[in-house]
C-alpha cells in the first residue's frame, strides 16, 4: 500500500452518470481536492457522460457549485479553472445510443494524440447499466491497454445476490480481467481502516494479545441517524445485511480478524480478508434471537426532530418486512479466534451516529487474584473510525489518593486532534489509488462472491425461521431483543447510549461519512 | 495496599529531629495535608523532640511559617489551629539527656490517660543516632505495645554499608519486631510507583507482553539537576550508588520485574521485590565500561546559572573521587527475564529533572517482513513518575493522508491532565500508610539486606578495577561514555536531552518531588 511521492501519467477521467448525485456530491470535489493537494498530473482530463442535454459550460458551472457547496477544501479559482478547463461533456444515452461510445472513442483517440493514453471509467450509474457499459466499452476496443492503462471503477451494489452478481462479473471478467476492475467499498477508503492494518503489524504489541487466549469477544458496530432517504425502492429490496453487513462490516471483521499477510500487496491481503470469511461458521439451521435480531425502524424523533417510519418513507412497498437494523453473533472458526464472539451491530435511525471497533479482553486476573483488584475490569482496545478517527486501550489504574481507588484510564490516540480534520475524503483516496493502480482498497470478487455465499445462507435461513422482524423508534438504540442477545451471554454493548468520552474535550469532529 | 475510609484511632506523632530541615519541610506540612483532607482521627498529638531550647508556643509559629511556605494545599486556619494545638514541644538531648526520655514517658502517659494509645516514632535524625534512640525508648517501656500500637519510623539512609546496617538492625530488632519498623525510601510514596503495581497486575494487557519474548530492555533513569547541596560531607562517604541506585532505583526496578506476589499484602510484595534483587547477576570480576560508567560533575551552567562543580560542595574531599552519576547495565537472571539488559542512568546537575522507566519491545516484526514498513521503530511503554505523572505506549501508525507515511504515535494517559497536580506528596502518604499500619510502601530489612550485598559487591570491584571516573559539566548529559554503554549494544538512551513531549500541551506539572 505504499506509494512514494511519483506524479501520476496523465490520465483522463470518464464518468458514466455524470449528472447524478454522486458526480457533484462526491466524484469532481474528489479530483478538486486532488489537485488542490497537488497529485495530479499536470495533464488531466474529465470526460463526463450524462444523458441530458447540457453543454460543457452549463456543466462546469454545476461542478463549481457542487465544489463550493461539498468539497471540504477551501474554494481556489486557480485549481477549479486547472479542473474546470479540462471537463467536456459528452450527451448520450448508455444503452439506447450506441454511436454515443464511437464519440467518446474519437474524444479520447484526440486525447490520446496529445499524449495522454490511460482512462479511468468511473460507472456512477444505476447497477443494472454495470454490464451494458463495460459490454460496450469493450466492443468498442476502449479497454484494451495499447498504450495506456485501462480500469473501470464500479460502483456499489455489485448485483443485488449472489447469482446476479456471479453473472454480472462474468460479463465484465469477459471485458478486462479482475485486476483492472475496482470495486469500491468506500469504508476502505477510510483512514482509520488502513491505519489498523498498520497498527497491527507494524507494532510488537498488539499481535501478542491478539487471539482466543487474551481476547473475549470483539464488537463492531456502525450506527447510522439517518434513515433510508430517497433510497427507499433500492433498500426495500437490499435490507441492512446487504447493505451494511456483507460488505463495510465484513471488510472491518476481516481487517480485524485476518492473519498477517504474506507481502501487504492488494493480492496477499485480500487472500488473508477471503479466508476469514470462509471461516465464519454458518448460522444453525435452526436460527434464534440468541445469534440475531433484526428490526426495523418505526417513526420517531431523531437529533429533536420528527422523523417517518420506514413503512412510511418513499418506494417502500406496503407492509414490507427488510430490516433496517440487525445485531448478530458471528464465530470464525479457526485457531486464532475459536471460542471467540464476534458482535455486530448496525442500523439506521439509531440514536447516535458513529463506527467503531471494540476488543474486549478476558476478565483481568488480578480481579480473581487479588482482593484490592475487585473492581477492576476487563480491558479494551478500540478504534474508532467515526466521527472522530482514533483508538485506545481502556485500563485500569489508581486513582490519585490516599485511598485505593481503582479508575478505568483511557491510554488514547486521537488522530482527529493530533491531526485535525485533515483525513482526505475516501472517495478521495479511492480515485487517487485507482489512478495509481493499487486495488487494495477495493473489493475482489472472490471476497464478494464468500460475503454473498454467506449471507445469502443466513438470509435463507431467516425466511425458514420466519425470525420476527422487531420494530423500534426511530432515535432509539435499537430493538430490546439486540440488548438481550449480548446480555444473555454475560456481555454488553459498548457505546449503545453515547461513545465512550474520547477525543470530544480534545478535537473537532470528523463529520465525514 | 488497599484502605478503606475507616477513620485512624488517636495517635501520638513523636518527631525525634523537630528542629530540623525535613519536620518543618515535608513533617508537618504532610500531617497538615492529612488533617486538610480529614484524613486523621478527631485525637491526635505531636510531640516534638529538639535539642534547642524552645516554648512550644515559639515551635509553633515557626511551623506555621513551614505549612505557609511548603505544603500543598491552600492555608486554612482552621485545620492549621486543629494542627497547632496539638503540638507540644520538648527539648532535650537525644543521646545526653537520659532524663529527657522520662520526661517523653510522662507526657506519653498523660496523654494516654485521655485515652490516647498509639505512639507513631518518627527519627528525623542523623543515622548515628537511629540505634541510641530506639535503644533508649525501649529501655524506657515505650516500644511495648500494651494498650495501643508503637511503632519506629527511620529516615534514610540506613546505615552506611551492609555491615553497619546489619548492626544497626540488630539493634533495632532487639528493640522491636520488623513490622513495626518503617523504613523511609520516599520514592515508594510516589503515586506512580503503587501505580505500576495496579496497572501490571489488574490489567490483562501487560502481562502478555511482560518478559523476555517481547522486551528488548528495560531502562530506568532518574536525572537530577540539582548538586549535592548542603548534603556534601555526607554524600562524599556515600556516592551515587548508595544514595540512588541501591535504594530509589532498585525498588523501582524491582517493583517493575517481579513477579505477581501471591497476595497484595507487604510480605508478598517484599518477597517479590528481594527476588529479583537476588537474581540480579554479580558484575563481572574484571569490569569494565561497557557495564558501568562513573562521572563525578565539573562546575558548568544549570538552568542559566553557573553552579560549582562538585570537588567545590562544602565539605566534599580534596579530590575526592565520589562519583556523583552512574549509568548500569544489568542482568537479571531468572526465566521471565535472561537476556533483558535494565539500564539505569542517574547523576546530578544533569541537563533535565525526570524520572521515568522506559520498556523498549523488541524490533516490529513487521520492520523484517514488509518493505512499508520499513520506518517503523520499536515500541515503547514509558511510565513518567516525576515531573508528569503518567504512562504511555509510542507505537507505529499511519500519518493520515494520501501518501503512505509512518508516524510515531502516542497512546497516552497522563494523570497529571486528569487529575491535576493533586497528588499527595510522598511524605504525606507514607505518614498515613504507617498510620495506618501499612508497611508495604516501606522498606524492609530483607530487600535492604540484598541490595546492600549486591552494591557492596559491586563497589568493591569497581575499586579493584580502578574505574575511571569521568568529569562532566554540570548540565550537562553526563559523560559520553554513558552514551556509549548502551551504544555499544546497538541501542540508545531515550529522553537524554528533554523528555518525549507528553502531558506538556495539556496539563501543569508536578513540581514535587
Amino acid at each position: 500500500m505504499k506509494t512514494g511521492v511519483i506524479p501520476e501519467k496523465p490520465f483522463v477521467f470518464v464518468i458514466f452518470g455524470a449528472t447524478g448525485d454522486l458526480t457533484g456530491r462526491k466524484l469532481i470535489p474528489a479530483i478538486y481536492a486532488l489537485a488542490y493537494d497537488n497529485l495530479l498530473p499536470e495533464n488531466f482530463r474529465i470526460l463526463a457522460i450524462g444523458r441530458r442535454d447540457y453543454t460543457s459550460e452549463t456543466f462546469q458551472n454545476m461542478m463549481e457549485e457542487a465544489v463550493r457547496e461539498y468539497s471540504q477544501k477551501c474554494f481556489m479559482e486557480k485549481v477549479w479553472e486547472r479542473v474546470k478547463n479540462g471537463i467536456t461533456y459528452i450527451n448520450f444515452d448508455f444503452v439506447a445510443d450506441k454511436d454515443g461510445y464511437f464519440r467518446l472513442k474519437h474524444a479520447l483517440d484526440n486525447l490520446s494524440e496529445t499524449g495522454i493514453h490511460n482512462h479511468l471509467f468511473y460507472l456512477a450509474v444505476a447497477p443494472g447499466l454495470f454490464a451494458p457499459i463495460v459490454t460496450e466499452l469493450k466492443k468498442n476496443g476502449l479497454l484494451s491497454e495499447g498504450n495506456g492503462w485501462k480500469r473501470v471503477i464500479i460502483e456499489k451494489p455489485f448485483g443485488e445476490n449472489l447469482e446476479k452478481a456471479a453473472a454480472l462479473n462474468n460479463i465484465l471478467t469477459d471485458a478486462l480481467p479482475e485486476e483492472r476492475i475496482y470495486r469500491i467499498d468506500h469504508y476502505l477508503g477510510k483512514e482509520m481502516f488502513q491505519n489498523i492494518l498498520t497498527l497491527r503489524f507494524s507494532n510488537n504489541i498488539f499481535e501478542p494479545l491478539w487471539n482466543r487466549f487474551h481476547i473475549d469477544h470483539v464488537q463492531i458496530s456502525i450506527a447510522e441517524t439517518v434513515g433510508v432517504g430517497s433510497r427507499g425502492g433500492y433498500y426495500d429490496n437490499t435490507g441492512v445485511l446487504k447493505d451494511m453487513v456483507q460488505n463495510h462490516m465484513f471488510q472491518l471483521l476481516s481487517i480485524i480478524a485476518m492473519e498477517p499477510p504474506v507481502k501487504l500487496d492488494s493480492d496477499y491481503i485480500r487472500n488473508e480478508k477471503i479466508r476469514v470469511i470462509r471461516a465464519l461458521r454458518p448460522f444453525p439451521v435452526s436460527l434464534s434471537e440468541r445469534e440475531i435480531v433484526l428490526g426495523q425502524y418505526t417513526g420517531g424523533i431523531v437529533n429533536g426532530e420528527a422523523v417517518p417510519g420506514y413503512l412510511q418513507e418513499k418506494n417502500v412497498a406496503h407492509g414490507s418486512k427488510t430490516p433496517t437494523f440487525a445485531a448478530l453473533k458471528l464465530w470464525i472458526d479457526n485457531y486464532r479466534w475459536q471460542g471467540v464472539p464476534f458482535y455486530l451491530l448496525t442500523g439506521k435511525r439509531l440514536n447516535r451516529r458513529n463506527a467503531e471497533i471494540v476488543i474486549q479482553f478476558r476478565e483481568p486476573l488480578g480481579r480473581k487474584l487479588y482482593n484490592d483488584y475487585c473492581d477492576a475490569r476487563s480491558n479494551i482496545l478500540a478504534f474508532r473510525i467515526q466521527p472522530y478517527e482514533g483508538f485506545y486501550f481502556q485500563i485500569n489504574a489508581k486513582k490519585p489518593g490516599n485511598f485505593y481507588e481503582m479508575i478505568q484510564a483511557n491510554m488514547d490516540y486521537c488522530q482527529t486532534t493530533t491531526y485535525g480534520n485533515n483525513s482526505p475524503e475516501a472517495y478521495e483516496k479511492l480515485i487517487l489509488e485507482a489512478i495509481r493502480g493499487n486495488n487494495s482498497l477495493f473489493t475482489g470478487w472472490d471476497e464478494l462472491n464468500a460475503s454473498w455465499y454467506y449471507i445469502e445462507d443466513l438470509e435463507s435461513k431467516i425466511n425458514r425461521n420466519s425470525l420476527h422482524i422487531h420494530q423500534y423508534p426511530a432515535g432509539s438504540v435499537g430493538p430490546e431483543a439486540a440488548v438481550r442477545l449480548i446480555e444473555n451471554d454475560g456481555r454488553s454493548w459498548w457505546n449503545m447510549y453515547d461513545s465512550i468520552n474520547f477525543c470530544k474535550e480534545r478535537g473537532s469532529i470528523n463529520e465525514n461519512i
